[in-house]
């Protein structure tokens, strides 16, 4: 019955926005703003280890975990919001043809992101940020702009995709 | 480049979340809150057009244009994360069985929620009440919960799906 | 003795607003926001008895206790505004002489809301649960739109007042 | 130097609020945060009005008024959330005793609240001010602390009320 | 090279405001809210210390803990907000010159803020209140406006700047 | 009398963060959240110029204003968000005797930001990405990471600081 549904609607609702390039006014879409969350969320993973290596905890202790913890969701939270934002503004019928899994790459950083906030393992973060670079990569790719990987300067000094613009 | 860079990921990363029903703690997920949202798009865009039937316009209709502008933005964002949440959190495997088109799905809530966001037109604002529908009925089948359709019980009292929970 | 407090305050009080139906642009109002969130605080409240069954607690275990207390809180604070908003913006003249326990039944509320924040124990979620579908039905008595009660079709699978909607 | 002034206060004061009604643990409640955002409120009207009289408007004085409206819009909001809090939160049957018209108060501020949303008309913008001063007497009265009355040292320099706190 | 880079701005960009007391829009500023964001500080280190006195902590505990944290991290992010906007937004070269000093007092409450997330030694909060208070005296300083100390009228009862408003 | 207050508390408070290089938890830092930021707002002052090119203006080119100035009120809130942040958060004295004039740079943004918010000049807009640049410059000097300058790969293509991250 679904099917019948959505196929109803697929005849009825003809997009515009999805035969052109930029029918909408230009926004400024950046995934650093992803990137930037998803290296945060392993860095606080960091934070939450440092006090988990302590040989006793007190409330102190409990205190920080709160606030590494508060902030951790947040910045998962961020890693979606920003992955969606691109994925649901930006990404129409000719970035689609030239990223054709890009629905599941989205969906993968959802995911992953959600894992992350159930999670103190380093090793999901570290996958969240590797999803985060290929779709990093996809964008730049629909944007015809080059992209390198290097060390973030700062902690957690991870792997991370960036725009080549120097002339 | 991309695709083998995807390639890649797919095969080191297996997300365990897919293949199971539920092994991350279950949240309450509900399209009722899209579906207000929705709702309450098109019920801004009578408000315009209200003042759009004025004779002459004042300082104080501006006023009125831009609360209700910055509602129906509002409005517009709810119904982008609502959805975001259901299909991202929600969606696994199994449910996209059930809903092969579910990525078409969200997507197309995503780019006609930005075109309400651009548009005063109220046609607009029906296809969005009309896509969350489809959205929230695809929820609920793969719930196993029988839904409804019926006006909902104030403005714009346009049809909207409701689960049939009635004994 | 509450009662007698709020007898003698309608016989004090004359809103000088109260004497108009609608004066202000009809919203959209509905409490199935404030039932969700209500219903989600008892969710949660089970989620950290899922810790607390556990015989070891450790880092891991207060983390997620964090996060479902940040949850929590949320939850209830979402609870106090969406009835605030019925109680505030909507309710005036016509609606307190059919409901004349509004204010104590929008202030309960609060107060419950206020307790569940501090408290972890699942009764006083139900408690909330329960005075929420009691302002549900006050509210949807005012619209002249039949209710009934039905388990929520996810967990905690309370009890949930429901509009009657189906023709 | 600090020290000594804490410790004299720890020797001179005696919570009242902690002999009185307090299940929940005592929070800071102060009315003052509500009052500022309603002479805000009317700061804003008065702002709107700069640009009504002008005698002829452009895209520089739109923009102008939909920033000012979305500032009014959410000086309108705190000041409900302020009120509510105190209300919602703080008051309990000794303070209803006191204060029996406590409930019509807060709901009146509500109400009020909700006009000046939709008015530029700074006369509303007065009554909310004045309806916030009952509001901050009340509080205050119950606290046993005395309050004064004197214009604010700021735009728009209306009377507010004070805690007279000076030994 | 920063140097001149910044020496070569001084000399293209001359701030109008600068040189003016007042040639944007007046707004309303006063530093009652920071003060009483900074007094919460004090107030939730205090509950956070009942916690830690306590001879056995279980999950309520951590619970508690969790919710009083969050709190905490929120007041000091707001002294932060306050304080940025009436030192970024209000002092201008009149201002700094009545208080040379303006710049290292902002960056104090900065950091001090900063210390008093990390922190839930009370001893940090307090510093923080005075920190605030020599920052509001400053301010109304600036505005003509006379002070006093006073208990705040509740809990933790600390020394606090107000204006002296009382004909 | 403040210069009195202050000088005793520079006498009294002796932050032990001042001396150090980093005995906070180290946190991520990145400018390029307050260069998005300031690129956005320029952005929207182009589009804001776009509805003023139009011959006549009706109640959807208000509506366009509206959304606009929303977003560029954001914007600029934003860059002094983040500015405040690294300012206020990552800046002591070493960074202070590496760049003198941080505490003039910082506040240079926060009234140029200000600024922005007031108008529509685009000219304002570059002015505040060029003074966002040379934040960026200084801080990622005292990390002693190099940058370059390049257009920014999507509208408003104004030149941006970027650090020089390729091996």
């Amino acid at each position: 019955m679904m099917h019948k549904v959505i196929n109803t609607l697929d005849k009825i609702i003809h997009f515009k926005t999805a035969q052109a390039h930029c029918d909408i006014p230009c926004k400024i879409y950046d995934p650093s703003t992803a990137l930037l969350a998803a290296l945060s969320c392993v860095r606080l993973m960091d934070l939450i280890k440092e006090v988990e290596s302590k040989e006793t905890t007190g409330v102190a202790d409990y205190a920080q975990i709160s606030r590494v913890v508060i902030e951790k969701e947040s910045a998962c939270t961020e890693v979606k919001e920003a992955v969606r934002i691109i994925w649901g503004d930006y990404f129409k019928a000719p970035q689609f043809e030239q990223i054709p899994n890009a629905h599941d790459l989205a969906h993968s950083v959802m995911l992953q992101a959600s894992k992350c906030k159930q999670s103190i393992d380093r090793t999901e973060g570290e996958k969240l940020v590797e999803l985060v670079n290929a779709f990093a990569e996809a964008f730049w790719l629909t944007k015809g702009v080059s992209t390198y990987r290097a060390p973030c300067p700062y902690p957690p000094m991870l792997d991370t995709v960036y725009p080549d613009l120097k002339a």
